[in-house]
This record gives structure tokens, C-alpha cells and sequence, in this order.
């Protein structure tokens, strides 16, 4: 177990008035007991509860270790595993149960009451989730440098006659050989008005001068997550592409240098809208600013013009602003940051001015 | 909508006095629906009710058309979709949902008051899964050939030093060349007593002289998967080893003859262990003889000692006996068969003789 993390998620629910709490997202169990399991189709949680008497519930078939410093009950494929759970419960208050608790093993413990009733207490965990430790600074900070140096060499790719696809499948190598692990999720590899299309997939796309190349990419290393994006343009750019990309780069670096604890979350999200929008471009930069990240590429919570949540040393997010003309270009601009005591450390170190490749 | 399926699914909600059942797993909307999305985080499903008030709820972001021939609720992200969701439900009376359906929608809908009170309903469209109609039979086949020629072409990669490892990367491509979408899951290749650990994942093991090579390979075509297992051995086989290839063949062969509509799947299991028993490896055959197969590599429905349940025409499921000596050999030999009429027909036709490579 993970102590200082498992106290946390307690004082959470203890806020909320929740006395326990039933966790089925592998991640989050990992998070809190450092042991990650691919349960598939079988029952695999970690229960807590207020008075600290947490449980891990764990199939005979998984290779949990019992030194995990916290009680586990095993079961076999022939055990009625839902009533020993619900036994378990305190029968005379709410359960909390996370997002991902599927029917399957929710409606058994109703059936059973098990608790009085059942709430959604996924926010306790993932708010916790939201504040990194130093731990996980470090490994974030990792991540980040090794999607750096790939991104360098994801564009020395970058030449006459070259396809998304033809980029696309050199990336993994790419990342093996500087030692991540994998992708963080499917790359974004995107010419001139593809890159305008949200999620566009690479495809058999050839590269013509005066495009924008948007390259959306990240890895996993030790369990986090980097993500990045950079836009480059190829031989030459125009002059309405070059405001476009000043723009971008503009609201980045001003929201970036903005952060700073105790300001709410959507006051990020506004300064890179404003400049934005004063450039005029304004309803071409058609999504949230950013998001959070660690172990999923993308966490609970995000940088949007609705999240008044208040911004708090150790969150890492996204700052990603972009604008994007239909059949025409897309420039998004990406960096992670993580908020510090009085503003923020950027983790991707790739520079951000605009590259034209082979001018 | 594909008709005749949603019809016998809707029998099956009247046989087990079910008016309405909403239906969350991708795979059973694209089964009776055609379509096929993968909706993330966010919510999908399909809704059947008895009075034949079909509702598909999705997010305005999918690529969903309009002209599937069922009526579709639209919403987007800023929607209260369970509200919407509670309101279309038939109030006073029961509601089944699937196994798969998360806390985070099942939970707003209890507290809605959407239905009278919850049910697991997987078994309606599970069951209906169970028994492929032509269109699904047809795609069995296909895939199945396709894994007959790639069990052929990674056969021809064994060789003098070889490693799991090795054998494992090509095998991708030889299914991508074939013609596959990709694997239906992970290979196991496992050589000597690596064959008798479950979940062996290769590894940097040599193969030699004298050991077992277990080749359990499975790739995707059109949706559907196949799974087939052959064991070889390499340059010589043992008279104990001979032995147990034999028996582990003849239990393969006497249960796919004698399977037939109208008996009980626990009997099929049956003919095979006893002829494992009888053969004096009874304790060494560990699981079951089979499951049942088709968009997903294992579904609903098993041919195990417990399954009380009947043959039917139309099922589709493995028959893989197998006996597991430790640090020793592991032999199993599996296909997959299509219940007719008055028999059964073998999906896969790669021959199961003994086979002793490099001779």
C-alpha cells in the first residue's frame, strides 16, 4: 500500500461524509497499493473505509503478492465472490462505488444490500489522482524528455514525398529505441488541411510545400504518459499561416506563464482564449485549452472555460491551444506543465518558434 | 437494425419476463444494429423493449447515420442524457441492463427511478450471440481458413536455434499478409515446458532437440476471430511424449464425432476426459474442453464439466483437450466447430497427425 496516497483518498471521503468506498479502475488500485492487475472478465477491488479497514479482493488466479500491507481476501472461480463482499460492507450506510464498477458486480451488492444505498465516489480518488507526488513528478518529467527528444527525430523524418503513414510507422521504433515503453495513445500525424480535422488518423497523405506537418504524439514510460504537439511547416509558409502560428505560440507561452496556484482553472483557459480571439480567430480554436494527465492520457479534470475548480501545486495538464481552417491548416501548440508553489514547470523542453523544414 | 436478431433477442426478453433491457456493450449494438462505435467514456446504447420501442442513445460526436432503421436519440456533451434516458423507459416495471454497463450510468438511473428495480439482462443477447446465423457462420469459416495458412507459414519458422521471441514477431505479418485484420489475441508459443505453463508468453527461450512446440494462434477477419492450437515436436519425439500426443488427438477426435444438437455440452466435455483418465492423465488435463467463439475470442458459454446446458445448431465453440507436464511438455490440440443439423463441421482443416519437425 501506498500510505500517504491511501490517507489522502481517506480525508477525501471523510470531506464528502462517504465512510467507504469500493474501487474497481485498475489504475487507481495501482496507484494506491503499487500492484497492477488486468483483472478481465473477474472481480478485482480495493475497499476502503474510514475506520481503515481496507481490503483488497483478488482472484487466486492473479499474481498479487500477500506483502502488500493490506488484508486480502481471496477467492476461487467457484466462490460466490459478491457476498462476501457485501458482508464485508457497513450494511447501514452509503457505498461509494467508482465510475467503472460494471452492472455485473454492482447489482449483486443492491441485490444484497449491502449498503443502504450507492453513491458515485470516483472523485475522491481522482482528485487525489490530480494532485502528483514527487514520485510521480519525476516519472512525468521522464516521459516529457524522451517525447522530446522523439519529436526531434519524428521530423528529421520530415522530406519530399513523404506520407503521414510513412511517418506514422517509424514513431514506435522511434520511442522503443529511446527506451519508452510504447505509445501514450495513437499519434497524430497531419498535413496541411488534415491537421484540422480533430482526429484525423494518418493516412496516405504526401507532404506539399507549403503545408502545415501537426505532429500529436506521445509515449509511456514506467506507467505515465507524455503528450505533445508541434506544428511545422515544410519549404515555405504564408504570411496568414505565419500570423496563425504567432497566434498559437502567443497564447500558449502567455496562458503558461499565467499559472500560478489559487487561480481558477478556466482563467487559464481565458487568457489563451482572449489573444485568440482578439487576433480574430477566435471560433477556429474549437476546443477546451487542456487537460489533465499522468497515468491516463487523459485524467479527470481539465483547463476549460467551465472548470472553476482552483488550480493547485503538483497538477499536471496540458496547455494546448490551436486553430484550425477547414481544408486549409491546423496549428496546435502542446505543452505539459506541472504547477509549482508559484507557477508552473514546463516538462516538454522542445522548442516552440516556427520551423520551416528543407527552406 | 438487423431484424431477425433483435427479434430473437426480444423472444428471449419474453421468455424471461423482461419488457425492456438496455444494452451497452459495442459489440451487441454492432450485432443487432450494424454499427460498430467505440464510444469512450461516453454513453452508448441500445434500448429494447417488448412493445418495440427501440432507441439508440448517442453522442452527436459519433459517426453514427441516420438511416439505420431504428429511432435514435441524439445528445451531446452538455446534455443530461440519463434524464433523457429515464424518461424513455417503461417506469413501472423492470429494467434489464447488460453485464458491462458502468456505475456512472447505471447509478443516475436508480436514482432516477427510471424502472422498478435492475437486472442483469446479458443473457437475452448473449444466448441469441451464441447460435450464428449464416452471414456469422460464413465469417467463421473464412477466418478460420486464414488461420489454417498462417499455422502452415509459422510452422515453416522453425528451425535450429530459433526463439519464441523470434517466431512471435513474424506472425503478425504473416496474418496482415494473409489478409487478417490482426490477432484475436495474444499468440502463445511455447516450447518444452513453457507448453505446460496457461499463459506462457514467449520468450527468449532456444527450442531443442526432443521438446514439445505449442502454436495457439488466433487472428481477426470481418469482426469475427478464430483460435486454433497444434503441437509439434522438434528433430525427435519421446515414447511417453508419443503417447500423450496420442491421447490428447484421440480425445480431440472422439468428442468432435460425437457432438450432435440435443445432448448437454457437460457430455461433449465428458467423452474427452475420460479418455484422458483412462489414459492415466486425467490430473493433468487442468480446464475445461472448450468456449464458445465468435466476435469475441471467448464468449458466453462453455463446454465444461458443469454446463448443463444443450448443444443447438448453429453454436460455435473449441474443442481443446490437452495434458501438462511441468518443466516437461504441454500438448493441446484445438479447433473450433460449427454444430449442424446432425453433427458438426471443423472450421479449421489444418491436419493434427504428429508432426516431427526437422527429422
Amino acid at each position: 500500500m501506498v500510505e500517504h496516497r491511501v490517507k489522502r483518498v481517506v480525508n477525501k471521503m471523510k470531506d464528502l461524509g462517504l465512510s467507504q468506498l469500493l474501487i474497481s479502475n485498475p489504475l487507481s488500485i495501482y496507484y494506491l497499493t503499487g500492484y497492477l492487475e488486468h483483472p478481465g472478465e473477474r472481480f478485482f477491488a480495493l475497499y476502503l473505509n474510514t475506520k481503515g479497514e481496507h481490503k483488497i479482493y483478488a482472484n487466486q488466479l492473479f499474481s498479487l503478492e500477500d506483502d502488500l500491507g493490506i488484508d486480502i481476501e481471496w477467492y476461487s472461480d467457484t466462490d460466490d465472490i459478491m457476498k462476501k463482499v457485501a458482508k464485508n460492507m457497513i450494511s447501514d450506510d452509503f457505498l461509494g462505488v467508482d465510475n467503472e464498477l460494471p452492472a455485473k458486480f454492482l447489482i449483486p451488492l443492491i441485490r444484497l444490500s449491502a449498503a443502504v444505498d450507492y453513491k458515485l465516489g470516483s472523485y475522491c480518488v481522482d482528485y487525489v489522482r490530480g494532485i502528483k507526488d514527487l514520485e510521480e513528478q519525476e516519472k512525468m518529467r521522464i516521459v516529457s524528455h524522451l517525447n522530446d527528444s522523439a519529436m526531434d527525430k519524428l521530423k528529421d523524418l520530415v522530406q519530399e514525398g513523404v506520407t503521414e503513414k510513412e511517418m506514422e510507422a517509424k514513431l514506435l521504433d522511434i520511442y522503443k529505441s529511446l527506451g519508452a515503453d510504447g505509445y501514450s495513445f495513437e499519434p497524430i500525424i497531419a498535413f496541411g488541411g488534415n491537421a484540422a480535422v480533430p482526429h484525423h488518423f494518418p493516412d496516405e497523405s504526401v507532404l506539399k510545400k507549403g503545408q502545415c506537418i501537426l505532429l500529436d504524439i506521445g509515449c509511456k514510460k514506467d506507467m505515465y504518459c507524455a503528450d505533445m504537439t508541434r506544428t511545422f511547416f515544410y519549404k515555405s509558409v504564408s504570411e496568414e499561416h505565419r500570423k496563425i502560428y504567432t497566434l498559437v505560440q502567443k497564447a500558449n507561452e502567455k496562458a503558461i506563464e499565467a499559472i500560478k496556484p489559487g487561480m481558477k482553472l478556466k482563467d487559464i483557459d481565458k487568457i489563451a482564449r482572449d489573444i485568440i480571439d482578439e487576433g480574430g480567430y477566435g471560433k477556429y480554436f474549437t476546443h477546451r485549452l487542456g487537460h489533465f494527465i499522468g497515468m491516463d492520457v487523459h485524467e479527470y479534470g481539465d483547463v476549460s472555460w467551465k472548470n472553476e475548480n482552483h488550480v493547485e501545486e503538483g497538477m499536471i495538464f496540458s496547455i494546448e491551444p490551436g486553430i484550425y481552417l477547414e481544408d486549409n491548416l491546423g496549428v496546435r501548440i502542446e505543452d505539459l506543465v506541472l504547477v509549482t508553489s508559484n507557477g508552473c514547470e514546463r516538462l516538454n523542453q522542445y522548442q516552440k518558434d516556427l520551423q520551416i523544414i528543407g527552406a
